[in-house]
């Protein structure tokens, strides 16, 4: 037991300030416009596929039409650029501050969250009106910025394509929902899903005990709850190789996995009899096959593909009927420095889980991208976390009750806009995001 | 008392039978397929202002989005018509099957009600190209049909027809409602109201007690539940010679009529409470000036105008208040005979109440349109009434509970659906139809 | 068609006024305080068998613990008779008139409904001291009243004591609810039930179409909703010997009834699938047998006695599988003119549908005690009634809205309470009373 | 940067193994029968007050009846004790293994938890029975143990004596509930409450960064949550001295506190709004002085007396009005080394929050007793933590989720049943727990 203060040598690498340094040399930073505007682009680029009547749905209070997704994350450059910025700016629709602001009071009132669904007019042609009005603005005060405004800018307006970015994987995953709750089960966009080789078996790589530092603290963006960073002890632990696949999953059904309550968390247990859970969100049996909700319509579950849409009840369930657990998000960022930053990511717009194209078993395979992937660690603020001042300081803070946090981003997640100490978080009966699991362990 | 058996010789006009002779001698038949293809016209017609987006909101469990009323009508006839007469008929869309019957039990299952706005597909083009498929198809058949099938056609279109202008009126409700919900308080159209008159005294005109013949028994359509035609004894009443006005409402509502328990029915006063009433659905007080929603938008309250939006609960509530009562819906059938068959119908698309053109006092005005006028009647079968056999005798029976009848057509009726035995029935807490209030007394 | 004004000679005896005058031979009226005395004395004989807990209990809204039963009819004497009529009076308790006022709003306000369970204080014990206090009180009021204060207090205390008769029958019903909760299901008393014997075939006893006055003008007590007595005009028609036997309502079950939608009224048949009947209250079936609840604990199911426990909505499924319908109130009071004012009623302490006695099935059986027979008629006001003035209009008046009447009586109602006129009433879902069914049917 | 490993000299003390020590030092341990019988004793003593109507109600699905609370610890050790180690044991009563499990799915189904109000049997005299009968029981199977069976018998009676005592804190909590939900406002005992003297100012004491060892190994006796043992790392950090008062509460209301949504988490918010908090459980202001709810019924609020009743929520709102933080559990068991395990308990049966008594502020004050102190952290489990086999391992490990740390005991704990690593739960919106606030801030 002499390892409390150093990392493990066999499978941690020394953290500190590396793995910035290692994205900044992966993503050489475009302009600041150039960045913009491509984050509005892919925003619009998501919408393609959509006719005008699937903007307008809602079809719970966690999710959101596609036109309140354009319009937010227009109010959000409107509110926080142009009339902070822009000298006597004059809105063209001061009635949008009350329609389109998410949940920030310091802005003042909103309209009721579980309501969205209710509001066909802005029309969806007014609304990207609306959006290249506000494009157009905020590029012209980029373009004219003098070098001190140029660095305000800098930060709001990253903040504000990495807000965009939220939203588009938001996009992707409320308008499956709509598409699963209709009984035509549309289809978003055909496109051939990759097919799925074999799955090597899963192997432990383990971790000795030790002090780390976690959280943000390189020159690059992050959001406040990534920081600061702060040390750690670790016990050892072991981490899967790669994620749970469908085919795993469905041993844990058969084994009578959603009837047995010993598996379960009281809350989780609840959830399943509520709720009649019987498999993962978007999965449906017929006549004796399995069948999942893609965005391409239904399709065969493949057996080899990552299981997906699984909350943290069902996470944590099958974890413990593997006679493992799921790991801390502490666990899960130390080992991530093993891996490098690729993965199916948004980028890619399969929109869907993919199959796992190299893994010898030996290394982590799948940590980024493809799923989320659940932590049993409560969202909780870091030793020293301060949020933002002003409206902003809504953003991260005050979510911090009764969520649990997941990492590594999914395949609606842009590459761009993850990192190794990003902390994603979600209720832990949420199934409609990407999320899945891989598997930790205790040594000894 | 000697007048037991025959109806008072001063207001009352003999009933038997002549009410059906005058109505057909009003309005000569058209053709069946003109009668048809004209009311799928109205149904267009009425859709012409709205954009894709406002087809597919539903406010709440009782409304329906526009495309879904759009697509019932149309799979009405494709279930009752094609599918019985048009040999080996292969529906080009069997889904709709399920996404479109209302509540038919016997024609199979059906989608929940309550999630009709959950559906972005199929979009609004495509309910309007099943719409005119059937259209089509239907006047294929109606024009190649012998004397035989013809006679059988009869029957079932006219009550397609008259069932496609019940969900007429719910789509200009509907969507009244829908752009309520909306802070932006859209226009479905901008129409200037008419202007409004004075408004002459209310007289009670009076009716002696005596037997009376009620219900439907002439040749021409009518609903199961307007039969069979029957005796019923009616003591002595009153009637009121006009509706309620905004401006009578008003001095209820600065009376504390929503605020005193001893004028409403229990059920009533909890209504109050819980939804938080203190005036009509769509009325709203700024700065001291009350304006309504209209389907031109927010207008000023114009106090001569009937006062509509009331529920069940208000207008008892105001006739409580008032030192009268509701009339009972056979009352309001004997009074009835003395009005002409006219009045503000959907077919002047003003679809708003309008004033009061020309009435004397001492004969009654605006029995016919403008707003249904809530009796104290339950909704109940009356004596010897036998639902049709089959899926249509879903149509009403079933609904004989907890409702309360309303009589006379609104302002989004068509004149041709309209009879004085027609019986209309919601819930007595319903506020979106355009219902108002017509007083009644007991003499003696 | 010459019988329109002329009852039926057949099975109609003369209406006007003979059935008060019979009551009144039939039960020599006692003095005032006679009449108090009894009436008090025999709530607390329905209490003996009960423990302390067993009065706390509240099973649903619409049920009350029984402590709060016996506070409240003393509160009602307190309230209209103590404080009104006794100079000075001064209260002990004037927290009580919060706690057990039930619902008049013109006496100030009062405790949630609801929450009538959440009380543990004042004990039984106070409760029955605060009843004997009350007690000595009004016998000393009424001892030592003059002619003209006795003649008040002759109408008051009457209405306090039917009051307190619709108290015991609800405590009876409720008590029954209690112990059904609890799966120990204890028995309250334990009795033997009464043997039955065989039922002969029911036959249809007719009526000739006429009119006929209805509601109560006799010099008795009666409530205010029974009256003005008023003419109505009545359609031929048929009514049932005999109450409907489990006997015959399992056959009903064994045919489906239950699943059948085409048997049901809409709101019944949300109300079967939402609250899973697939029988009446109280019923259930262990390794194929049928057992009922009863106030002597579970007890096999008796083919012979009457169904009961079942919601108008049963009643009318049943009636309509038959192919009957249920009787109007009208229909029920013209036929009861025919039946004595007998039968098994509280007075016999049997709590529980008894066997048909004597029946030649060639005239009526069981129009009184029992179980209440649903009719098809809505709660709704006579022509001319008009509540009572200050708190004791909210009696009856107030009520009527969405509420089917009851009529005849039951096991657990005192036989001085009922009458030919007497209209019980309750929502269309509620199964907790002694409830039954008597099938109508129209002639022609 | 040295201190990564040691302790703080100034204000930690060696952790290690100590405290176990130092309370078996305090406490020398009784014999089994004792132990087992005295804790019967208390929960017998603690119902004295109460009439046997006060025993049957449940205010919300939270909390349980008095006698459930009774039943089910008899129940505890019937199941876990005579059923498994008397042969042939022969339960009178094999209905209450229904009734009285709470949650133990391994035992078998069990009544619904919200509707243990609804059971008015068994009586209050019955179950005092039950109780007095497994008492004898047991008591004989300890007396006549053997040394081998004695063994077994230790840890089990041991976990039941601790689980009555958590049952009956929640009787004080749940009858208090009871007594509050009553207009009558009774009195659970008439006591004096204890005088407060004048509270010195908040000090910070502090701690340096550093690992730390967290959980149980002593050889007593402890929850499985409360280990294993195991190395933290704990940033530096300040600790208030004492806790948050009445006055100091009062401060952040009349500055608008309740009012203010950024001093909010965001279900806090919610939780404000939709529950309408406007101060802490059981406060009330009549005529501008507040008042409190206490078991001597309400009392004026004292000042010096430390806050009670609060949520998670507002004791995190008030942290962040006050500049400060909650406190993790971490930091909270590190502190305690520093006090002795003394305080306000149970023993003392003032179940009332107390009054300093001394402290010079330099030094922590309050640490045990009086009321459970929220911490920040998430109730989750401990590295490397293994539930028990078999039913008992459901005691604690399944509400792992979305429920919040408090620790130190309260005024209404055993001292015996409180240690410096127990970990107490509850969702982030109770109050009715005697819970308060402890502030804690970063350094630097």
């Amino acid at each position: 037991m002499n390892t409390l203060v150093e990392p493990s040598q066999k499978n941690s690498s020394p953290l500190f300030g590396t793995n910035s340094a290692k994205e900044t040399i992966l993503t050489p930073k475009p302009g600041l416009g150039r960045r913009f505007r491509d984050v509005r682009c892919f925003s619009e680029k998501i919408c393609e596929p959509l006719e005008p009547e699937d903007y307008v749905i809602q079809t719970m209070p966690e999710a959101s039409p596609t036109k309140w997704h354009m319009a937010h994350t227009s109010w959000f450059f409107e509110t926080f650029v142009l009339k902070r910025f822009v000298p006597d700016y004059d809105s063209r629709h001061p009635q949008y501050n009350f329609l389109f602001n998410s949940y920030y009071n310091a802005v003042g009132p909103f309209f009721s969250r579980p309501h969205r669904g209710l509001l066909s007019r802005p029309t969806v042609k007014e609304v990207f009106q609306y959006r290249s009005d506000i494009d157009l603005l905020v590029s012209e005060l980029i373009e004219s910025a003098d070098e001190p405004l140029l660095e305000k800018l800098e930060s709001i307006i990253t903040l504000g394509v990495n807000h965009e970015q939220q939203h588009q994987e938001l996009m992707v995953t409320d308008i499956k929902n709509v598409f699963w709750h209709n009984p035509l089960r549309p289809g978003y966009r055909n496109r051939q899903p990759l097919k799925a080789s074999s799955v090597p078996v899963m192997q432990w790589l383990t971790f000795e005990a030790g002090i780390h530092s976690i959280g943000h603290n390189g020159p690059g963006f992050s959001f406040d709850n990534e920081g600061p960073r702060h040390r750690v002890f670790v016990e050892s632990f072991g981490l899967g190789s790669r994620l749970v696949t469908n085919s795993e999953f469905l041993e844990f059904i058969e084994d009578g996995g959603y009837r047995r309550s010993e598996l379960w968390l009281s809350l989780g247990w609840n959830a399943v009899n509520e709720k009649h859970w019987s498999s993962p969100l978007y999965w449906e049996k017929r006549e004796g096959k399995w069948f999942t909700m893609t965005l391409a319509g239904m399709t065969e579950l493949v057996p080899e593909e990552p299981v997906c849409h699984v909350s943290l009840f069902e996470a944590d369930a099958f974890a413990r009927w593997s006679g493992g657990r799921l790991p801390t998000e502490q666990e899960w960022e130390i080992a991530s420095a093993q891996s490098s930053l690729e993965g199916n990511f948004a980028d890619r717009e399969l929109f869907h889980v993919g199959p796992l194209t190299s893994s010898n078993g030996c290394e982590f395979a799948q940590m980024f991208g493809d799923v989320w992937e659940w932590t049993q660690s409560s969202y909780s603020p870091y030793p020293g976390y301060a949020p933002a001042p002003g409206a902003l300081g809504e953003y991260n803070g005050k979510f911090m009750c009764n969520q649990y946090v997941l990492r590594g981003g999914s395949c609606a997640t842009s590459q761009l806009h993850i990192r190794r100490t990003y902390r994603n978080f979600f209720p832990p009966d949420a199934r409609w995001q990407f999320t899945g699991i891989r598997l930790a362990k205790d040594l000894v």
